[in-house]
């Protein structure tokens, strides 16, 4: 879970980089960095706006960011990541995960390597050292071709700057031209509230080269492999101005919402989105059916974490959403949400709308349960948690104390997304590469 | 434009206080201040999350607080004040504004008088120690009688604390059984969210007092006026969970939504709430009308300062608001929100729907246009700039950039609200005190 | 125990005031504030550096500022007070102690008025509140004349800066011209080091009047006291560059050190000063003696709190000094300081000497016994907890573990500093005005 | 210019680790890094005090520090460096310079390493990564005996602590016990305030090794080299109170300036020491010329910046030296001080003490003028800009202005410390190693 963005040949390259981080932090708020091609260097954990402020501006021209969901250990783990190898030296950006990264580790270390994070990215550093080529871009492109998966990448030294994706297209990079040079992002919602121009998804296998003073090269990784798109960027991740293959994320969503409900004809008298992540879902819901929408949660302006807390009264939920009893009072709800992680901010509100007086509480959730670990970039610390991996749905329904609980199908969320290349391992436990073995739930 | 609080006689006063100004922060985002009856203090500009942290925790069973919209000059200026007068020391906190405050000051300062702030509200302090009694009890209540308006008002010393409400009902007060104790706070969803009991309206003209060690005692103010409840709570100050005067503001909203289509029966493709201002009015403009809603602008989950601004992109509305092409390419909209202040934001908006390509942008508002300033409360100097005061709805469609422009009617807005006895001072001129001339638009 | 400043009429005064109070920075280190003849203002807890950055600059060509030693309460205890009065806003910074300062204020509440901090000061701008005259210059001097003792004080407004001493002369004052205006300070070398030029003594009883476009004017208090000069200036408060009545500090320690050997003819090896507040005193010690001066007790560069605190090595002085073995082991040492307040410090070094080996440790202090509280400007709160108050010097010697301990008498103390018109009251309890019944002690 | 810290099985080994880099805080003041036997570490750019805060407290029984003089780069660059070699995880903490670490870790790259850092002390890691030897003690000892110099070295990982000296012993290390462990620093008076018992100096060429629940294991490298310890720290770099070789760093200072008197007999009204660096010096030379000292430099308490600068003021010595008029007025005198690095700061010193009025200002320099670049751990960067490596003395006395310039002689500077086995490469340009080729002045 992370956000990455180049930018080649633009002026104060700082403050476009800042701008498109922002742009992508949806995707990462524990860390950001930002690394120029003279190889100075912003880290920070945090948000963009706390580490990139103004005061540590950097000149140039070109660099590559990052912002990370979840970082472990000291800022020497902030991406990108730089290090001097035979090739000279080099900065990366990676969104993904490298599901055999601890075996090509091991093989390094036995011929005497050295590492300085436990970040599976650094290895891209180690094969571009050790790759058979005197040229750096030779090499970079060499290293690419080793690792098959899950990569979006940006490489960055004094001459040149990389992006790609692997063969799979795991996870989604865009490219535009943008004041005389070219932007990367994660996201082509980013790139467009820049102002970019000649916005382009860069498609699996494909390696963006941009070299000082020449025009850009598209070249193929040799290796092919099926489209494998994840798709929790279409149900959670992306921001829904974001138009990843084509299809624009809050259309998807208003479609997973119409798929609901056309896979489970629900009565109640009114939909509730819980605010913001079920709105989308929730419209489609309510349009479908027929069953008005009302806000009988409304998004709290001003968070905080509040000192008085009543028995069950801990979760930041009930600092966020305000139920509104005048809306929900003697009435059958059916509340709309995304997905379900854990399961306890669901059973929260599923709490505070009974307390609220909602006669019976019915939830809907616009995606598939998550039952199985994702190796290709998304957090699986926090999914060995998923409550999904080892619940029925009606374990889930009890655990959230609600009157009655229906997801989407797996078929229902390909229709609702209309595109069949996508990665579904995280719903159905198909993984395509070597992964390790999973110890439960498989 | 302020939110006070109060904790009379319970465990951990700071927390409580703490988490009714959190819940009051909508009121007032620019100073926090809290004041114990041993007059320990902690003031701070910022948010109620910065001033009063864990760190600035202090003990005491009862206290006050405040929290301001707009506090010029130094920390002395943020309430609750602090005073040494003849009859003790006393702290108060004060939302309203006194409208002849400098005629009250000048006579002060003939008598060889002190002050040390700006702040009409020291007037309070003055007036008690002037009174004409040895009692200091007695002495706040002949201040309350002295000065009419506008004022919900909490008094603290170390033997008593004292809430009121002026003669007019300005400005709304609440009160509640809390942990043994009393607590009081300016909406009752700050006391609901604590988890207080028995909570009520203060009545306007009711002084609420709070004695260590007896029971609380309720007096009523000799002076009668008419009730003048600040309609502006309902339009858009108040939370949308609060109930005032017995009527909830996110309903409110729902039927100004309601009524406003009554008065002007538009044709259009979508309906969209500019989020979350108008979010309760889109909703029932749109149950009354029948044009489905769709969020053709979603909400940036991460906002922060961009650094690339083509022309006209400086609003900060841009970082906030999310446009969706494909929600609004080739449609007619009406757009929904509660009020426009100076009409720079609506313009940016309507250029973003444009810009995503919109066929006609309708803009509807959910309350009449203000064109007088309000001298009980509301910030006069953001007042002065209002569009509606030297413009017709005619040059502000201009201005914003709008195919339509329409407003709900003063009738309107009462048979949504429901109730008869508010200020309309700001919306037709009608003033039932004495106010300053005003140099214009009058 | 505070320093002021003030400048008028000069370019960017907020950079001289800076400069002064930087310079007057050893009067105090708890709190510091400036306020402009506009009466913007910059206050805050801890040192000038902390408090007047650069970006706290305020723009003005006239403004008066304070650093105090110990403030309590919060910041609205900052000095400059400012304060709204019948004659205008005004802002006064204040050096001393007003003894009958609680009677004086009971005065006040009983006629109503309203004190907004607890700082004696306070009463001058009440002072001026009632004085009957309509004129603010002269009401501020007849505030002068109301209040004997003790103070040198600075008071601004709009038209006029005043800078008076009492008619005692407790407290220093000087001033100087720069850079076509004033400048004034509670020490010469401050004016000295920021360049200016003229720098006189303001006199005991003397108000200085500068005035918009106007030549300065002097003006005497009519009332006329004995001159009474803070003798412990001389012995550790002032500056060793100031030149205080013509004497220059450094050298009156260097003959406080002489006459005490003349009084106490020790037989030592060596001389060892406390870094830095000895080092005065102890080379007038050594060259009077003949007794060579090593330094056993070097200063640490970088100061800062331990955390490994074997019994008894709590005491900061631990990391303040150095012992260096190799010149105390086996040596009889003469310590000298220029004074004991609590002992605690003391008895530290001394143990620190013993353990590094010193045969024998005699204390030589360059001053008499502290006895009595101050009730002029020196900090009352420290002085009750003097060791001198309530021990004879064979009992303080015992607590500290010294050898031997010795103390310059009252009359060597006046020869060496050269003028006999000073404040001896805290040495043998004379007071000069009605001071507050001691409670034990005297 | 750094200094390092070990703790070996002693109870919060981060407060020792912390007391230990406090007392070494005079060796490097730019970046502090802890880290512990879990590889948990704490690293910054700043203070000890700055950096190690009680809140960035971090558990363990055994861990090392490192305190920096210089450090480029981002906080990446910071010691104590980790990395994972072939032979797991392991940090180190280096004092020293490697002089050809340039040419050695062009080898690597070679072979496909990456580097994380620029740091020469990285090689370590790498030399420990590809030693011929599963095990990691042993591969640690092919690494050290692999670089000859310069370093002192502690070596970290789960199993045992190293520490060692090279065999030509360019920089100091001492070793303790302290509560049931051990506890290593860069000099001996740390572990004496910390209250470590047996001190030892670490000999050259020797390595201790400490290992979990075994007695400690005392090493000689097999290669064998002449001594040649570092000169400057006794000229300037260590603590007065530490003992190097056996030699006090005060009593060696004291020495000088004695041996500064017999080389050049002067005349002179008095001595003044450039407080705090000369006084040890001044102090030998005054006692050995009989001319008095007097302290016309006094330490200013409270330093900051001054925004008021006429002409040539801009200088940091102007806030930290206060010149006493009265003492220098009319006087021939001898500013004694340990070195002169560029000039401009003991130029600045000599116009202070002309405008307080001496006559003549003759300058004693108790060290020989340091002419060529030191390639063991004194910042070369900053001796680039040695005064003395392309100007006569005659030349350096014009740039300071003063009347007479003399300095210590090489002879002079070795009897003074009374040692032979010394470094002089910085005075006399004999290097006993392999050195890069210099631009200039050799």
């Amino acid at each position: 879970m992370c956000g990455i963005a180049g930018a080649f040949d633009v002026e104060r390259a700082f403050f476009v980089l800042h701008d498109l981080l922002l742009h992508l932090q949806h995707r990462g708020q524990e860390s950001v960095g930002i690394v120029m091609d003279n190889f100075t260097s912003i880290k920070g954990h945090g948000l963009v706006k706390e580490v990139l402020t103004e005061k540590s501006f950097i000149e140039g021209h070109t660099g590559i960011g990052h912002v990370r969901y979840s970082t472990v250990g000291g800022p020497e783990e902030i991406q990108p990541l730089v290090g001097y190898t035979g090739k000279g030296k080099l900065a990366i950006a990676h969104n993904g995960t490298i599901p055999d990264a601890s075996h090509r580790r091991e093989t390094f270390l036995e011929r005497g390597a050295v590492f300085s994070t436990t970040v599976d990215s650094e290895l891209f550093l180690h094969y571009v050292s050790i790759a058979p080529f005197e040229d750096s871009l030779e090499s970079v492109l060499w290293a690419l071709q080793t690792v098959p998966a899950a990569y979006s990448l940006l490489v960055l030294n004094e001459d040149f700057m990389i992006g790609a994706r692997d063969p799979y297209g795991y996870r989604p990079l865009f490219w535009g031209k943008y004041d005389g040079g070219y932007v990367l992002a994660s996201e082509d919602s980013a790139l467009v509230v820049l102002g970019a121009s000649d916005i382009t998804e860069v498609e699996r296998g494909q390696v963006i080269i941009l070299e000082k003073g020449k025009s850009p090269k598209i070249q193929k990784l040799s290796v092919d492999r099926p489209g494998r798109f994840c798709v929790f960027e279409y149900i959670y991740f992306a921001r829904p101005d974001s138009n990843l293959g084509g299809i624009n994320v809050h259309k998807a969503r208003f479609e997973m919402g119409r798929w609901l409900y056309k896979e489970h004809k629900i009565q109640a008298d009114i939909v509730i989105p819980v605010l913001d992540s079920g709105l989308s879902g929730a419209l489609g819901f309510s349009s479908e059916s027929g069953i008005p929408m009302d806000f009988g949660l409304m998004r709290n302006r001003y968070m905080g974490r509040t000192f008085i807390m009543p028995t069950d009264r801990k979760s930041s939920v009930r600092k966020k959403l305000i139920p509104i009893p005048e809306v929900v009072k003697g009435k059958d709800v059916v509340l709309i949400d995304d997905s379900i992680v854990r399961g306890s901010t669901m059973g929260v509100i599923v709490s505070m709308l009974r307390e609220a007086g909602a006669r019976k509480v019915i939830v809907g959730i616009h995606s598939p349960p998550v039952k199985y670990p994702c190796f290709y970039g998304i957090d699986t610390a926090t999914r060995r948690e998923l409550i999904a991996s080892d619940h029925t749905v009606e374990e889930i329904r009890e655990t959230i104390g609600a009157d009655e609980l229906f997801y989407l199908s797996i078929e229902g969320l390909i229709k609702a997304v209309g595109r069949e290349d996508v990665c579904l391992a995280c719903l159905n436990g198909h993984y395509d590469t070597w992964v390790p073995e999973v110890d439960s739930g498989v």
